[in-house]
């Protein structure tokens, strides 16, 4: 007989009970050869005496294997491992190990992507963070959000809804984001428009399933967001870079590419350009939508943080000027916390249509009962009161971080004040390497990037952006001081 | 002069403030072609006298498009639209109309898939129902995994925590997860093998991406889980159909297959198969993984609702076996609410390593808040209270509903009692056709499908998946007598 004491390990503190235990450990080593087909299995009694559990123990772990289909057996001769099963070549379980590494190289397709990910960190090694430009979820209406949440679960919201149906997003989401969006930002459109996603980044991605396969063209700026560009590199689309100066992106060089290539797709952040945060000029925005025409592309315009602007009123979106060509990308995000992952597409019927498919593929529907409560808020006004405070804030820290760096940071750094958004595009001195003073500053629990992300292209722009935002002014002080205490020993 | 009391238009009710009306407006004219490069505007106070504002309020709009870029200011002759804007031909807005249809053909790509979805309904022309087999929210946890929300927010989690590098999910869910699916379910695997995604449909649509290029072999079964052969069919892979019998997957054709084509990957819901609900036996389970290995495929199993079994305890997964080569897909929305989008997907490093650049691109991260709050109701023990409490009442259901089946549609329908899920699979008799039903139905305010999703291939099945998880004794009561008189009107 096999040392069923030592095969069959029984823990007594585990919520699994012990003939579950049994059974699915009976089943195991049927699974790897251990026990074999037609093998006999100890009687109840005799397993029950090795193992010192109670017999009606084995008798229902014997139950429950026979119940699955592992096992016959006969009334006079006992238990017996099934005759109908394949017999398998053992599988030598030590030595695989606890399922970590392949054995075996398996056929699957690597992702092409040129952008490398900045690796998962521990959190508890910081204790401080400099983001990408995330807003401070500290100031934000969260509590009257999870508020609407729960009385959503209390009013049988859920069984009255057909989450089948739900793909779109939920459509007081939808109505209320269209009011909305035509108030603030002078877009007009109606409900079969508008597509709820997860965050402006899920509309990116859509956009260039709608629009790329492999070998098409797309123009993006240089330097120019890294995540969208992965995407277009993952569709193995072409990606032509034009450059993005003070005005934002070169308009005479779109031109160029067009009479050059196909182009399908123009990738563009208007507003706050992703990372340098300039804002595109008014000449430019109406030169590329005359392009777009004459060339027949169209324009996905990312407006992820129209919301914040500190000089004048934010600029109405190019999808106000022409909204025929237009996919207009927007998230709620910003306005309050990185963990809301709720964003929006506006676009043509047809492309809406088509983009529903997909949304659907990649994920059936939303939290749905997070759309309405945020519906509420929206409605109610308590978003826009808190885009007007947290304007102030930012503003604020904006110019306290501009005032800091100033003070301590000359010798290393250059940048410009942007005119909104959630972050400073900072270039540090050659002498300053990235890598090295992200090093150090790991070693004062501050972490933050190295820069390589940021570097899309060719170009090492040894930069980063700073995200404002999210600290405080006690909170932006102590991070200067420690990228000071970094810089020092680069 | 132009007829700007005509042009601009004040809505004093608006949260805009008037100057910013009267800037945006200003704007638009310009973008429209109205307002012509170095066009003259009115003086303000000529223009604060025809719109009856104060002339404080022109002011502040003049500053506004000036400050935007859109004009230039002569110090005595006046305000001119900018000569560096260049001319546009006007766009015919009265005819566009409202932003709906597309004037011009858009060089998109459509999404290549057979699945027709179901129609967006208005929740308010129904009272009632039929779901493809959704749990009871009425009855799950809610308060509690909100109550967890809650704190998360008020413990300043978001500030420590660093959103960019949550792409796999939540670091203590994923732990919790292991620890849970090594407990219920024999996994052995450790924190780089696991990565949170948007219910389980998002690991269908992930995996497809690791595996499938165009032209492509993947093998379902038929009928099959129209969800993911959509995903497959958009992604121009070749699908080939295996029959689906009381055992499963017939593994027979399966190997012919394997002989014929170069398969790539095999998609099953080994549990209970989707949409009809079998198991696979074990003897199939263990030629299929030896398929597998003999021809270097790769198994993509969905366990979408493993938990909830109501004969025997459920069947360990197939990962369980051999893990080298398997893809575990698996979801919380079956033990929850439809609303609550948390699922994950177990595999082999290298598989999970390029996953989460895919999720990545696709939405960044999840809401990691949920995700947490969803780690201590599992580490709690609540989530398995919960389960074993549901079940015994999903498994009532099932009776009941069997059983008003056999009282009041036997002439109308058969079907198999299902050993688990969430569903019955029933077919309805050639006399009575699904969609005439399903229009039946929806008079009496009976939402249900029309069958058309289950038709994945060329066969007219004239069936439903009735979910009866969600339905408590007296609705599946009112349901099944509105489905009846549905039926005599057929």
């Amino acid at each position: 007989m096999l040392p069923f004491v030592n095969l069959l390990i029984i823990n007594r503190k585990s919520a699994v009970p012990v003939y579950l235990q049994i059974a699915n450990q009976l089943t195991a080593l049927i699974r790897r050869g251990v026990l074999k087909s037609k093998q006999k299995l100890p009687s109840s009694r005799e397993l029950a005496d090795l193992l010192q559990v109670h017999r009606k123990t084995i008798v229902a772990a014997y139950s429950e294997i026979q119940m699955q289909g592992w096992t016959t057996t006969s009334p006079k001769r006992g238990v017996f491992v099934s005759s109908a099963l394949p017999e398998l070549t053992p599988v030598k379980w030590e030595k695989d190990g606890p399922y970590e590494r392949l054995s075996v190289p398996l056929p699957f397709y690597r992702v092409n992507t040129h952008y490398i990910a900045e690796p998962t960190v521990e959190s508890s090694k910081y204790d401080w963070v400099i983001d990408d430009g995330l807003p401070d979820a500290r100031i934000a209406p969260l509590e009257a959000l999870i508020r609407e949440y729960k009385i959503r679960i209390q009013k049988n919201f859920l069984f009255k809804n057909n989450a089948g149906t739900l793909s779109p997003g939920s459509l007081s989401l939808r109505e209320t984001l269209l009011s909305y969006l035509a108030e603030t930002r002078g877009i007009q459109a109606i409900t079969p428009n508008i597509l709820i996603t997860q965050g402006a980044q899920m509309g990116i991605f859509m956009s260039a399933q709608l629009l790329l396969r492999p070998g098409d063209y797309v123009v993006v700026g240089e330097p120019g967001y890294f995540m969208a560009n992965s995407v277009f590199e993952s569709l193995e689309a072409n990606i032509l870079r034009a450059l993005v100066d003070k005005d934002g992106i070169d308009v005479d060089q779109v031109e160029e590419f067009c009479l050059k290539y196909n182009v399908k797709m123009l990738y563009i952040i208007p507003h706050h350009h992703h990372p340098t945060t300039v804002t595109l000029s008014p000449q430019r925005r109406m030169q590329l939508i005359a392009l777009a025409e004459k060339f027949n592309f169209v324009i996905v315009e990312d407006d992820y943080d129209y919301d914040f602007h500190y000089h004048s009123a934010p600029y109405l979106p190019l999808v106000s000027y022409n909204s025929n060509r237009i996919i207009y990308i927007g998230s709620l995000t910003k306005c309050l916390a990185p963990s809301i992952r709720i964003g929006f597409m506006v676009a043509p019927v047809e492309l809406i249509d088509e983009a529903i498919k997909i949304r659907r593929s990649i994920s059936l529907r939303g939290d749905f009962i997070m759309e309405e409560a945020l519906s509420v808020l929206i409605a109610s006004g308590d978003i826009n009161r808190h885009i007007k405070k947290s304007n102030k804030i930012y503003m604020h820290r904006r110019d306290l971080l501009c005032e800091l760096m100033r003070q301590h940071l000359q010798d290393f750094v250059t940048f410009d004040i942007p005119t909104g958004g959630m972050a400073v595009w900072i270039k540090f001195g050659k002498g300053y390497p990235l890598k090295k003073i992200a090093s150090n500053a790991a070693k004062h629990r501050l972490l933050m990037s190295d820069g390589t992300k940021y570097n899309t292209h060719n170009e090492d722009y040894n930069a980063i952006r700073f995200g404002f935002a999210s600290l405080t002014d006690i909170e932006l002080t102590e991070v200067i001081q420690l990228l000071k205490a970094s810089l020092q020993k680069a």
